[in-house]
């Protein structure tokens, strides 16, 4: 079984690579502590005796051998890059957790089937490159290699060129990789089983996601001598349109509305801004309630533009339909978490995750495990270590259940 | 009389230093394009037979003679620095009008019994430097010269240093050089004057303005796992405190109020702001109703800090109380505005100007000249030929009629 202090002191030594003054981490995708925490990953797992690839998207592979070598391999990720302000667990708790599952087998001497394979995605935050989730998109087909090559961070530096700065593009063609099941451990992220008491989550699937930039164009002129009545303020607008993003998801069942970058132009504290950009984000469950909170979001704007004298465009970015995991992985998870004795609960992920779009072509399931206060994406993250082993656990025990079906 | 078409020739040639492709001028304070102009003005100003020189702060000072060498000059300046994304008139049409009173004196023959100087003040936009206005602020002694020393810009340059590395420090001490009056012309930066028709405003004085800092303290939080109600979202709270800014102008008479710069931290599309910072920029011509829209917008934004579950702290960043300008100054305008049969209106000045806090120490008066709809702190801010002629005119006959008083 897990050994949960090897776990936690794994998660404590890969927190050195981008920690921040106030306990978090700042590791952006491919950034120089990223490149650390990967060249990490690689001699970790080469020293449990696996074989380390990188795919071209600069996704890391770790595959220890099963018994039966036709059988395809069951995958274990997440990722291991953060938030500018992240924490030490979103991601990597999935990713350290893989490789405690690896270091139980080895120590059990524990033969699988399937070979057993522990992924460490690239770009999943999307806070360097967006959209969240790039390189397992491009796995599993949702997005091309080339879109995602081409994504560019705001010094307008590529994904394609920091994998070739950073030399993480391997051989092996993104995708042609196929998996026998996929299954990501990670903290909740939100307040649930902290709430109820429960150590473990039993992932039901993933809440729709999309996201926006929302231009918004007025004049600038001068803060001093423009009368209220003729003014073009597009901060003005752009603020009572952040404030109706905050309305459509209060009057949308379990809705969520959040705008995360504003940037104001030409930013002078006498002119009255011309131009404002800001990212919307809009959550649900439900795709048709998610549907009809953008006919909501954009025909708010539309009049607020109109109210204001002002111009808006609101263009898609990304969006991810909810997602619904497979039963059969699912009841492994479930069963694992059974046979361990844990409390539990069936829950819907608020976030994104990389297991919502290797579902696409992969049977795949998801562990959650409680965090502090559901605080994430915030270097106050945090999780017991008793947690952490416990999410391990069922992990190992969903990818043994798995190997037998 | 001035020479309207040499005028026109010196804004259109000055207009290559800093020229934007929208037909504008980026000429940030002590930039690289504004020293060039720096040195088209004190070059300019010497083959007009003047002594240029730079005090402390690197004003420039072009000095022509007068016959009783006795008396204190009197001052003709505005500024050559821009706002980010400015026009070609704004403080320029002042500094290029005082070298065309220059060159009519010359050209004339005429002899003063003052001397006349035209001076280019450091930094008047606050735009690289906050506050405005912050060199003759200096030579007016509102602020000591160790304050504006230490004003950073956004890379953290303090203007000390950019006046070192631009060597435009001189070493007369900021401040100790007397005068006897200072005009200043101006485009109007609104858009009264041209609405009727008038050619010249007799400007009356300038109204009160008051800067602040408004932080708001949320908690960074993932904006798909965090519930709507439990979250502290730093930029909702600043998008309905921006809002409220623009209800303070609203519902105080001849109130204008204005939100210039927005940061919003930590700047991920799926993280809730936690911190963001907003600067306000209010203005009444009373002082008296200006106090009153400060206290209204204070307690709007604590109401609405309170409400939305976040804290915020508001900093008075700079103030400059209404300003009432020398009624014998104001006569010279307004007479030598009537001896040149130009259309006219008395007009309260809604920009602040270096004639701001000259006013504190020399008597002071302005001109003021229509601009294309009313237009400023914009690429696309315009005058007539024939209006900066007009100007032109009415400052050199304005400093004809204050020599002989
Ligand atoms: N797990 C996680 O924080 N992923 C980022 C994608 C999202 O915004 O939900
Ligand atoms: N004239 C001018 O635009 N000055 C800048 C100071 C202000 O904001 O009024």
């Amino acid at each position: 079984s897990i050994d949960g202090s090897q776990l936690w002191s794994d998660l404590m030594e890969t927190a050195r690579f981008g920690a921040t003054a106030r306990g978090g981490l700042h590791r952006l995708a491919l950034g120089a502590d990223d490149l650390k925490v990967r060249e990490w990953f690689a001699s970790t797992c080469r020293a449990l005796g696996c074989e380390v690839i990188h795919d071209s998207m600069g996704n890391q592979f770790a595959r220890r051998p099963g018994t039966q070598p036709d059988l395809k391999p069951i995958m274990i990720g997440s990722h291991l890059d953060t938030q500018p302000t992240g924490g030490r667990f979103d991601g990597i708790l999935g990713v350290l957790g893989g490789i405690a599952v690896l270091r139980a087998l080895e120590n059990g001497k524990v033969q699988t089937r399937h070979p057993i394979e522990v992924v460490n995605w690239t770009n999943e935050e999307g806070a360097r490159f967006t959209p969240p989730m790039l390189a397992s998109g491009v796995f599993a087909g949702v997005f091309t290699e080339d879109y995602a090559r081409s994504r560019p961070d705001r010094d307008d530096i590529t994904l394609g060129e920091a994998l070739t700065q950073g030399r993480q593009a391997g051989a092996q063609p993104c995708g042609q990789h196929p998996a026998a099941a996929y299954f990501e451990l990670h903290i909740e992220q939100g307040p649930v089983l902290e709430a109820e008491e429960k150590t473990i989550g039993v992932v039901q699937g993933i809440q729709g996601m999309r996201w926006y930039e929302v231009r918004v164009m007025g004049r600038d002129s001068h803060a001093g001598t423009t009368p209220m009545t003729m003014r073009a303020d597009a901060m003005w607008a752009a603020a009572r349109m952040i404030d109706a993003v905050h309305g459509v998801a209060m009057s949308h069942k379990d809705g969520l509305g959040t705008v995360g970058i504003v940037d104001c132009q030409p930013a002078s504290s006498n002119v009255i801004p011309g131009n404002v950009m800001f990212t919307v984000d809009l959550r649900n469950p439900s795709d048709t309630v998610l549907e009809a909170m953008e006919q909501d979001f954009r025909a708010r704007i539309a009049a607020l533009a109109e109210d204001c004298g002002v111009e808006a465009i609101v263009s898609p970015v990304w969006n991810s339909a909810a997602v619904h995991f497979d039963p059969t992985c699912v009841a492994c998870v479930r069963e694992a978490a059974e046979e361990e004795r844990y409390s539990m609960r069936d829950i819907v992920s608020g976030a994104g995750h990389d297991a919502a779009y290797m579902a696409q072509v992969v049977p795949t399931a998801m562990v959650f495990v409680p965090c502090l206060n559901g605080i994430s994406h915030n270097e106050a993250e945090s999780a017991e270590p008793v947690d952490a082993t416990a999410g391990a656990n069922v992990l190992l025990h969903a990818v043994l259940l798995a190997d037998t079906r």
